[in-house]
């Protein structure tokens, strides 16, 4: 083996540091300076151990004060043993505990315009097909809630989504798919299948905060993977995670339209991307879910495309682009696929029919197509939209991304903002806002937000944006 | 602490001889006459050695051959490590390939019969209602497609839900009940809430398969207490096993109508149980599917209604009493709650609403509780018919439980006969039926068979008994 760089053996020294103790939570971390006098290395070595360190979650940079050591979500929490005599309290802290925090606050107040929905606006859903489906389908089999379904799903349903994932490039056995309640579902089920409470899970950073969720209910640990709103996840701090200590048993990436960020995988990264985890026999987890809200005529490709060794398992979602209000997601785990049958019945069953066949006749129909063509579209225009306003109207210095499709906005406010405080003060004005606070177990985006364009631009959005500008200049 | 008596101290000296690996699974424990020579006690207590050793799930009696060492689904799997590096493949074997092995084998057959199912026949549901609400619904909410529900369920449901337990003298807050994909994730959620993987849980024996399943899949150990089609679960054993050396974690009991038992636990028990729960720490984990099956005016109480202490966890379903095509099953977990709300939101979010919109609006009517009454009489009348049949068919020294409510007959067959022969051999026939090997980890109940009475008695049943008891014969 060959000697890891001096940077990654300084990295170590600290990382070994901070896990054994010696450097505790909350301590300042010794400046570049410091580092480079003590090690006497170059500022660039320095500057690279910091940057490694960053990766591994295990630093918090405060503006004009340094860098500080943060522990609880990033390092290994010890393996639960079964001679533990009380349930881990960890599981009841940390992220979901935020998150709820947010949620809570949310409904607590009178919302009047929310921005905090990563759905589009129920009347951009075909829901008077889907009605006229679902009660179709009741009319026609009276039996049809006398019934339970198997563990897998409807076979129509699964025979159209892998008939569709062939226009990615995707191969899909329809009879090894296994439908869902949802994405959230799919990717608990994937994780379930492939690892055990203590291991450690890698996740882009930021991520959607659903995803950190399910990771700590599951007892797993994170390891955060810087991304770009550009290509997404950052290969190179992957590749350098992937040579670390740490065995990483899974990673979970949104490689087309990631939430928040919006970001689209090159195919180049892609292909380096599955060929990475499978040399490091990481499991690579893809969430599609976004993928239909891609604005081109032609589908981009998923991880499973590239993917030769059965490494990739897929996951999806109908959540986001035919219905909110209908369960379905779905996921095809390769060589797991029987595991996850097996969890899929003993955690929930199969899921109820109604839906599947109305999703199914409406998605055999050319109509879908259509359908999604004119939903992108619309998509477009109400980004662009919103994006404008929020040039307009918020403090020089904030960014915006511009994504190729979805219904999502990862706004950079200047830093001296603090996006809890935004978040708060927003909706004393009745006005919700994703706090980009809640993307990172690390909290490393404090001064982003996440802006939902799912609705129609109108003069009520243009007011609350209005609204949302102003109270940020006045906490300037 | 007092020495404990010496069929205990006996027993543990075996228990730590199978753990240690110095009595191997598949070998012949010493011969009663054998262990009462070489430990020079007494003949009951040689024979209460063996009785402690089979309710721990270690011993399997061969008819004239003696007891046996069995090991893998009830002695302590050692605790997964996060060093270990690949999964662990003991959670792929077991009872649930077991259970698998008999679907499939059911699926590959042309059914004309089916016995096996616990479901009525769906001509005995409320179909027509149901789906009148169901459209109700749809037209009545444009958005109801277009929007998604709250993590915890339909609120009017919940009320109804928890008005209705005071019926049977529970009290449920409404705002504590969280609605699930049926009774299935409901005590998913609750091993979950209170278990870690490696903990031991321990159920009834005989018990239905899918708990087993359930068990297995979340790499729990199982010890099994006997229980009989009378009183149900025996707490003379259920003490003695947790005043023993193995921390039980929790205990899942079905009190009203036990599948595949049928017994009714009297309220005396259910009162010692809880208690007995309660001071050993022991989680409680009530399923109360079948409890509106029982076939009585007045509702008989639940383990919840006995418990002061906030230690039973409340789950039930109306997949059996109201539509199995409606995944509705709701779980009361008291100071479980927030970790139990937070786990169905990281499982698999809330349940969808159309469902919940129907079975509210048929509950909350009087023509729900008068079409229980009439399903609990129809029943009643196909129990019986059953059972005369299975009496009269089914080979001498045959015997039947005469259940209380519900679809389910638990036959035990001359010890000469093998469930799992008998299995096949009826499938071949057509007719379909569950093995009672498939109801205990320990395999205890192969000369038993569950048989379903959900459908009306007709020609065909008839002859499909009259087959079955030719095929015992010939057996025989």
């Amino acid at each position: 083996m060959n000697t890891p760089p001096l940077y990654r053996q300084l990295a170590n020294h600290y990382l070994d540091a901070i896990r054994s103790g010696t450097l505790k939570t909350g301590e300042r971390l010794p400046s570049i300076r410091l580092m480079m006098e003590k090690h006497a290395v170059s500022l660039s070595t320095a500057v690279q151990v910091c940057r490694e360190l960053e990766d591994y979650g295990v630093l918090e940079a405060r503006p004009r004060s340094g860098n500080y050591i943060r522990q609880p979500d990033t390092l290994p929490r010890p393996a639960p043993t079964t001679s533990a005599p009380a349930l881990d309290t960890r599981a009841y802290v940390g992220i979901h505990e935020q998150v709820c925090a947010v949620l809570k606050a949310s409904q607590r107040a009178t919302i009047k315009v929310n921005f905090a929905s990563a759905y589009c606006a129920p009347q951009l859903y075909p829901l008077k097909t889907l009605q006229d489906n679902m009660i179709k389908a009741l009319r026609y089999d009276a039996c049809l809630l006398g019934t339970a379904g198997g563990a897998c799903g409807n076979s129509a349903l699964r025979n159209i989504l892998a008939r569709r994932a062939l226009a990615s490039k995707t191969h899909l056995a329809s009879e090894r798919i296994v439908i869902t309640n949802g994405a959230t579902e799919a990717i608990n089920l994937a994780l379930r299948a492939v690892t055990r409470p203590g291991d450690t899970v890698a996740v882009e950073s930021p991520t959607f905060y659903g995803l950190l969720q399910i990771l700590e209910s599951l007892n797993l640990r994170v390891l955060e993977v810087p991304a770009s709103a550009h290509t997404g996840l950052n290969l190179q701090a992957l590749q350098r995670l992937l040579q670390g200590p740490e065995r990483v048993k899974a990673l979970i990436v949104i490689p087309n339209l990631q939430n928040p960020l919006g970001s689209i995988m090159p195919d180049a990264n892609k292909a380096r991307l599955v060929k990475l985890c499978a040399e490091h026999d990481t499991v690579l987890i893809e969430d599609d879910t976004y993928g239909d809200l891609v604005d081109t005529e032609q589908p981009l490709s998923t991880l499973k495309h590239w993917d030769s060794t059965d490494n990739v398992i897929y996951c999806a979602s109908l959540n986001k682009t035919l219905a909110p209000g209908m369960r379905l997601g779905w996921i095809s785990a390769g060589k797991w696929h029987d595991r996850v049958e097996m969890l899929k019945h003993t955690q929930s069953r199969g899921c109820e029919a109604l839906s599947q066949l109305a999703a199914s006749a409406f998605m055999k129909t050319p109509s879908y197509e259509r359908y999604l063509r004119r939903l992108r579209k619309t998509l477009t225009v109400q980004r662009e939209q919103m994006s404008a306003a929020i040039t307009r109207y918020f403090p020089i210095g904030t960014s915006v991304t511009h994504p190729q499709g979805g219904t999502l906005l990862w706004v950079e406010l200047p830093s001296r903002h603090s996006s809890m405080t935004f978040f708060h003060d927003a909706l004393k004005a009745g006005i919700q806002i994703s706090p980009g606070d809640i993307f990172s177990n690390a909290r490393r985006f404090d001064h982003f937000v996440r802006i939902g364009c799912g609705a129609p631009y109108s003069p009520r959005v243009d007011e609350a944006l209005q609204t949302l500008g102003r109270i940020l200049k006045n906490q300037g």
